[in-house]
């Protein structure tokens, strides 16, 4: 499935169907069983991972989820982040930037919520927020975002070499979809909270953002950093999707048991004597 | 349950029996079910109190977990904290103070983690430990040790007075149950990553450690941060018993969806436009 959702050169989003399922022959049941086959190894990678770290094994995992509104970044972090366990995880919600944070380089904010080693860093939006509404909206001078992707594809190289398996993924819906599941929030007084007039002032620029999105993925999609676009109108696709994309890189990692680094029976008599 | 496991005044640990059941009648399976059966109230309360403070409302949920070692934190995390949007969940984890926590008060490090609005705060270890393994090994002058008691009480009651439900638990198990438990990580090879030779020797500490946890009972228990105490041999219990103080806790806060802080009809209006 990884290999089918691979950015290609020169993307054009607009060529790529937002109901497909690349790789995976079923229907939702399938898809929700096939979510629900893949917990146990995820969490048993993600164990692993932790427990090497206790051994000096510095590797870790940044899964970096970028979307338009109503993509299913939430239901992600809920139904795939959320069944492993908490403590091997590391979720940053990147919002709109703070007084304090505007005040300094815009990869300062981002620095800070890496993940730690042996854990699984999830960024709900990320630095890619400075090149996608930053671009769109003209937040900053257009040598200046030129500039950002230079910076950000140098940040994820050294990031990388410090022992980070990047995955970048985008959620890939069509304008359909997002009307549809914006006028469900519209229809359902409890989902008023999810919604923000915003969202329509941004949903006019939707070719301004898909144009931003094929930037920001052609200049900074990288072996060891590489983007993933995960049709994502249908959202079972989309979890067994990121579940895969996450699988393949732990098990890339294929982090081990450490070996006790004590004497265990002299442990064990320890402990009887205790 | 709740009221049963609410610590005495002039708690003694010794008389609590860490295998009992306070409140549930059934075996383990029963327990299982019971725990699953809460997953979708924990779930939906905590989402709406994330909406609920979207619009204002500045309550949340303060949750400290205290053990000897071995006593289940980590499984309650993985199993109950698990189960609720990782979106939800503010989790830490506190270890051994690091040079810069040292060079400060010790409420320092504990302050910047305590939840945001609409959050469940989870402390897995807290500033008790400097009232526990700060007591039993003097790491501080015996009337510093005094002076924090006052200190987390002032601390609690300015917590809890800005918006903070605060739930203290103490997962009680047997000595003999702890060389169970060590005794299993000893022999699987897939555990010794959790077993450390130190374990050994704060055991041999067990009466001080009890004392210590009773002093700090007593010293700061109010029913504005209450302390329950949990008999956790039977982690199934255990699990069940701190899902069910937390969802007493946040059915008290009783959070509401709230209304739309825009025109509805407009906003559908402006969408069948777009």
């Amino acid at each position: 499935m990884d290999e089918l959702l691979r950015a290609p050169a020169d993307v054009r989003l607009h060529d790529i169907d937002t109901r497909s399922t690349p790789g995976f022959d079923g229907d939702k049941a399938d898809g929700e069983r096939a979510l629900a086959d893949g917990v146990d190894e995820l969490s048993s990678l993600q164990e692993r991972l932790h427990a090497a770290s206790t051994a000096g094994e510095t590797r870790r995992v940044l899964l970096v989820i970028q979307a338009m509104d109503t993509a299913g970044k939430g239901g992600i972090v809920r139904h795939v982040i959320g069944s492993v366990d908490p403590q091997g995880v590391q979720l940053a919600a990147f919002k709109r930037p703070t007084e304090e944070e505007l005040s300094h380089h815009f990869l300062w904010r981002v620095e800070k919520q890496l993940p730690a080693v042996g854990k699984i860093g999830v960024f709900d939006r990320s630095h890619y927020e400075d090149v996608l509404i930053g671009r769109v909206r003209e937040l900053a001078p257009a040598d200046e975002i030129e500039q950002r992707y230079d910076d950000i594809a140098a940040f994820e190289r050294r990031v990388a070499d410090s022992g980070t398996s990047i995955v970048k993924v985008m959620l890939h819906i069509s304008k359909d979809e997002q009307k549809e599941r914006l006028a469900e929030r519209l229809d359902r007084p409890d989902k008023h909270w999810k919604y923000n007039p915003g969202d329509i002032d941004e949903r006019m620029l939707w070719a301004e953002y898909e144009r931003a999105y094929e930037l920001a993925i052609e200049r900074t999609d990288a072996d060891h950093a590489p983007w993933f676009i995960v049709p994502a109108d249908r959202k079972w696709y989309a979890r067994l999707a990121v579940q895969s994309l996450l699988l393949s890189a732990l098990r890339d990692l294929d982090p081990q048991w450490p070996s006790a680094d004590f004497d265990v029976e002299l442990e064990k008599q320890r402990l009887a004597d205790s």
